[in-house]
């Protein structure tokens, strides 16, 4: 039987996208071959390519003005990738809100001046209500990352920084609207909301696209010119992409998956706050993640225990990440609700023996 | 039916390996979950990590000083990290034998001094007889694309050159067995004889890994102590590069692909000698392939022929890059004999008609 998989990446897929894959593995589409042994230069695979891009462009509701770009090497790559790329005449800062900003800070200033703007949860939340705290940032570019898996705090209204964004969006891309007026660089690994690991979505707006010297595979510009093939691209990756973006679609496109993770994460805190005898919520109200609900028991050996049952249910992936503990509830796209309602069940019925 | 694909790569992979890649995306295992949705933290999937490297290290017979890495990218992100890793201290040269080794070249010098030896088909031939050209290169380590795909460039014998080697093994790593003695690095993308494209195998050894201060994505020595689980690895792509390594072992590891490649290559360009009024070989003898056999009809107009027919008789993969023209017949690992034979029996009606 499935597990019900709360993991905080690589996601759980909708059946309907892994059914059409088991389809394609034997022979693609009655082509003669696998969808795993397609030739990058075919034009059958150009077709899935332009079509991943076309369904980026609907879902997303993506500008004429912006590239879009299949790497490899995650979001971790591309922190080196965009450091390489920045304009060195333009100013960065990076907005610190969990591990991951830090991690891209870290890598920026290996690279070019960056300032650090740290700010904590509480701040978060003061800082979402008065943007002028960003504002009077003095920078042409300020990095985000829209989403800090770990900690659980999301920062997502984009409209209320004046700066311009360059944004991690991997943990939460294609879970709400945003206007693209401040983005000029938006990049996602595709293993929470859109697909599997093995390749990188970059969304670029073209003035920020400018020539360099860069070796190859850190040269935008070339990479932007050779639109995605200037070497093998990682196909498959690609190609579960496309069948995400398709079910995203008729799903009802990301304005439906906007609704169903607030009504996710809405049942989830609550539950949590009617609990509060027994755990705590370490991120503000308002900068509190619907895509990874963070939470600690108030005693130990209950969260253990906790752990346990919810392994003995069936349930997996909901443990905290190893440097900051705790219980982690990850709510991407492909989480149904049926699987929260289990989940909500489990967690009521555990609560209730307290 | 399955087509016959000679493809320069993605190549083609054996039935047996999509079979079991079939049987695993609905549910992995009967553990709940599909292949595809597998956490890279998982015990599950460190077990299959360290199993892939053991195969590594059975098939290619691995000295215990080296470590094994997994990254993404494919070989031309590899030129940009490795002359990011090379201590400045040492001194390069490029043995450059065709497109690929050009191309590392150019990426090294963005980074690092490194001198250019650029070798022509008949110097290559006079190189394997007589390394002394290479004892003379006084350089620390020496960069080689062992196999040069797009031109049919081979240049294996490794102990036959006297210096430090790092080696691009990308289209022919697993064909043949060679001495580690003077090899510091040899990577390789998966998509040719390993697998699918996605993941890229470096094999180091250890006096090559220094401590820099690289950001994380081009810092080898943080890579390598986070054992390839630095970031989100290409889980899926390592899953098949296991199942291609478990079969190759299975078949008689790299020594029957060795035997293989050289039944497989020598009867092609047996056949092409035997047409030599109508075909020519731009490589000397002693630099052929085995990998990839590349030649040119002398009238374009019977190339075109040869190329219609080949497709009409289920043959694809076969027309030579778009740089060199001609007809390029690629015999990775998984070519089986079956397919060889109907290449021939399509060549040799084809010939026989002129």
């Amino acid at each position: 039987m499935n597990k019900y998989n709360f993991s905080p990446g690589p996601a759980t897929l909708d059946n309907s996208v892994l059914e059409i894959v088991n389809q394609n593995i034997l022979e693609y589409e009655n082509e003669g071959f696998s969808i795993l042994e397609i030739s990058h230069r075919s034009d059958i695979f150009e077709n899935i390519l332009e079509n991943t891009k076309k369904n980026l462009k609907d879902l997303l509701n993506i500008p004429s003005n912006y590239k879009i770009l299949f790497l490899q090497g995650g979001a971790t790559f591309h922190n080196t990738f965009l450091a390489h790329n920045i304009n060195l005449k333009k100013s960065t800062s990076n907005l610190v809100t969990g591990t991951w900003g830090k991690k891209t800070y870290e890598d920026f200033v290996k690279i070019r001046d960056s300032k650090e703007i740290f700010l904590k949860s509480s701040d978060i939340s003061e800082f979402i209500k008065d943007p002028s705290l960003a504002v009077n940032q003095k920078t042409d570019y300020l990095h985000i990352t829209s989403n800090e898996t770990i900690e659980g705090i999301q920062l997502r209204n984009f409209d209320q920084i004046e700066n311009d964004l360059i944004v991690d969006g991997s943990s939460d891309i294609g879970s709400y609207k945003f206007d693209w007026n401040n983005v000029a660089y938006i990049y996602a690994g595709a293993q929470k909301n859109l697909g599997i690991p093995g390749v990188t979505i970059s969304i670029i707006r073209e003035d920020f696209i400018e020539q360099n010297e860069n070796p190859t595979y850190l040269n935008l510009s070339k990479l932007i010119d050779k639109d995605s093939l200037l070497n093998t691209p990682p196909t498959f990756s690609i190609y579960v992409l496309k069948l995400v973006t398709d079910w995203m679609l008729n799903a009802g496109g990301v304005e439906y998956f906007e609704k169903q993770s607030q009504d996710h994460s809405t049942n989830v805190y609550s539950m949590l706050s009617k609990y509060s005898d027994h755990v705590s919520l370490p991120v503000e109200e308002y900068a509190r993640s619907k895509m990874n609900v963070v939470f600690n028991f108030k005693n130990e050996q209950i969260e253990k225990l906790f752990l346990e049952e919810s392994l003995e249910n069936n349930i997996i992936g909901i443990k905290g990440h190893r440097s900051v503990g705790g219980i982690r509830i990850s709510l991407y796209n492909s989480i149904d609700k049926p699987a929260v309602e289990y989940l909500l069940k489990f967690m009521s019925s555990f609560f209730e023996k307290l």
